[in-house]
């Protein structure tokens, strides 16, 4: 389906695969939540805390769970997810300006670069020998692709975005602005004279679907590559380092930083500010709160935390001096158990 | 005031405000601590540690407070907050170059791109269309300007900056390289196909005289637009995710986050590497200490920390050991009291 | 040497002056870990831990230590470091595309700018008036480099850099794509009307041999230059505030953020989201862990850290209470102490 400013209920009921309840050919121009939405758009209803506001929603129509339908009398499309319907809706909704088609003749392209049909270079992008270009991919202005990378079939480098040489990304994957994908990795030995750079021989590989978000780096690998596999999301400001591989559908939010040579599986989700330390093995369906410090394997799908709660400073001043105290602390209530219990034998 | 090397104290005087004390014909060509001013340069003294410098400062003069202005016998600017008159000189004697008047040849405008007189656009810029250019805009080399995004007046993007299509700024604002405006947010929805990306339909608004540190990046909204009122600063490698709002005036140090919807108010000052969740609020006048995470919201004014002091890794490690085992050494203790308490009865 | 893609094992050697023992001309085309490398590549053997894998090998070749050479018959290489041996091997087996030679047509080179020989500056890159580029630089596609800022020779920039002007490089400094280095410092002074900018009057000093990784951020000095001095090291987006000095071979990981004005000694390394508060010194030889927060300066070296271990989020919590308790923890086990001494007396 091709974007349009309006639809009706029923084409929207169509796309979802949702059952339809009152009148089909409302008009819908937006997507809000049912707390702000106006009498022109449709609502979804995915927070049972937000459910009061079926009573006072001017919603034109409301997406709600089957065991919510019979709580509202309006017009609604009743679905087993309604943040998915939301989700899937969003793509209808999105105006957001296309960039021109064909390559813009400020664009610079090597002519060994082989360009599919219906791909779109932005304007002062630069494509550099070998690349190859799959069927329907848009390059950015200003952005660059390396030597002999390879980016698959509708994939999308938004502007200033930069692949070093040697990258490969498969179809559909999104690179948003800033981020750097294929970038030493940080590797150099220690000698008499100094830091002796590790050249990096690897590459990144990247599945089907990878978003990428701004000015996220991801290194390239020092003999192997760097791999992140179908599904992967990954926020803005995240590092990730050389040799790393991430497992499917794991979500990584902004400013996280994950050291060299660590895997993590499938389905792991870690909140923003999280570390990963280099060499560990995080198994799938890993949780990480955020801005915690991984430090070691996890073998076990769970929550992990680390980090103190809180407090004001001048509290947290004083547990802060506590915490460095507490080995002794600890010595102190064993004497005194081992104290009391002799006077009590 | 154009910018010039040399400025007589009468000048700056004036331009300050200032009251002046001795020779009004000195020359100053520059500006410099009261430790390490030559006999050219205007010193200041903000911090009354530095106040024994006044007996052997070199410089030609010293900006100082009423109260020590008694205290030194040589050319002096007398204002209640000397800092404040240094900031406020230092636009005077910043040479930096300025960039070429007009369009480059070589940047790309579409056609129907609004520039208002005055506007400056580097070489290899893209600016597409609908967008608007108050006066005097500036657009650095490479950077670019996603369309019908308007940029206010006397707006300054450095080089290599990036703005999204439907982003408004205010008049003022400098955004400095490779910074991100715009990008989606980082909105997913489960699904069994794996995540399905929720299309970020809002803008950004930057208010008037807003500041953005370099490769720091400022999500669009979801459905509404992120927001940074009139005077808000940020520092360098920022994350600020999609509907964040921020009040007039708070400040935000370098490496820190900010996690979806999280609101922050007024003259509040986030140091660095701080991470706020998603979906709370913070109140006007709030401080957070260094690398903090604020995981709820702040209803009173205040410093606010987390984490533990530094120490020794030999010694952090044993602490770190007793942290685990916090709860336990509680209930220890409470154990003790009780018996204690039982055998006292 | 120039790059090729096989060499003999004498050549290697001869390379590297270490003692060869096996058959000279064997033909190495690669290089790989013991346990991966197959039987045209040469592999090293650093870690102890890996030994093992000295019976199965299918390597080429082996990099080992004199210690170890009787326990592996094969093809080998002697050498005291293996692991810097391998390093230095890398650079003759890095095959990266060169960028083109010459300044490509496309590029913006104010006519004042001056380039020495062997200079490439590739597509879209401007090169702003007053510019120095020394002997084989390489300007890499769409980078900026600021008026009257000087590069060193030998020196890269990858793609899509930005130095602003006034900035000083060494020879053979590598900047990776996305870094910026000389915005301004995060300088600001409170007033009635909201935040006065410092404008930034100083630049940045980079030493011979740095090495700047992507999306990092270096920032301007307010009065004097930030310095990073020859042989430091810094992974991608990391945080470096005005007028921090970094001492020779210094190294930085990825995510760490300096505050203004700090000093670090020499031959220091700093791990991963490792932040430093500003106006601290650090002394030589100074190592600190992931993710601590440096919050005093630091006299004495050796390895220091902040922070707590991770464990279950359930768990945690229970601790993360308790931390916050701790003061009266404290109390309480002092009252306890003196409670049963007095009984004792």
């Amino acid at each position: 389906m091709t974007n349009k400013t309006q639809w009706t209920l029923q084409a929207l009921a169509d796309f979802l695969g949702a059952e339809l309840s009152g009148d089909a050919q409302t008009v819908i121009s937006g997507l809000n939540t049912i707390q702000d939405a106006s009498d022109n758009q449709l609502a979804f209803l995915a927070n049972p805390n937000y459910q009061k506001y079926l009573e006072t929603t001017r919603a034109a129509a409301v997406i709600l769970k089957p065991e919510l339908a019979d709580a509202y009398p309006g017009n609604k499309l009743i679905l087993a997810n309604p943040y998915l319907g939301y989700a899937r809706l969003t793509s209808l909704f999105d105006h957001a300006p296309q960039q021109s088609t064909g390559v813009h003749t400020s664009a610079v392209v090597d002519a060994s670069a082989t360009l599919a049909d219906g791909v779109r270079v932005g304007a002062n992008a630069v494509i550099e020998a070998g690349v190859v270009l799959e069927e329907d991919v848009i390059i950015g202005p200003n952005s660059f692709v390396g030597a002999n990378s390879r980016i698959g079939r509708a994939s999308r480098l938004h502007a200033n975005a930069t692949i070093y040489h040697g990258v490969t990304m498969g179809a559909h994957v999104v690179i948003h602005s800033g981020a750097v994908i294929g970038a030493d990795g940080f590797g150099f030995a220690p000698s008499n004279e100094g830091w002796i750079k590790v050249h990096q021989l690897g590459g990144v590989v990247l599945g089907d679907r990878v978003e990428v978000g701004a000015n996220t780096t991801i290194d390239r690998g020092a003999l192997d590559d760097t791999v992140l596999e179908n599904g992967v999301i990954v926020d803005n400001l995240v590092q990730i380092a050389h040799n790393v591989r991430i497992g499917e559908n794991t979500a990584i939010a902004g400013c996280s930083g994950i050291a060299g040579s660590t895997t993590i599986g499938k389905n792991c989700t870690l909140a923003g500010g999280v570390g990963l330390v280099g060499h560990i093995d995080i198994c799938d369906g890993v949780h990480v709160t955020g801005m915690s410090l991984v430090t070691k394997s996890i073998t076990k799908p769970g929550s992990y935390s680390s980090g103190t709660g809180m407090s004001l400073s001048a509290d947290w001043r004083k547990s802060a001096v506590r915490f460095n105290q507490l080995d002794k602390m600890a010595s102190r209530l064993s004497a005194l158990e081992k104290g009391f219990k002799s006077r009590n034998d």
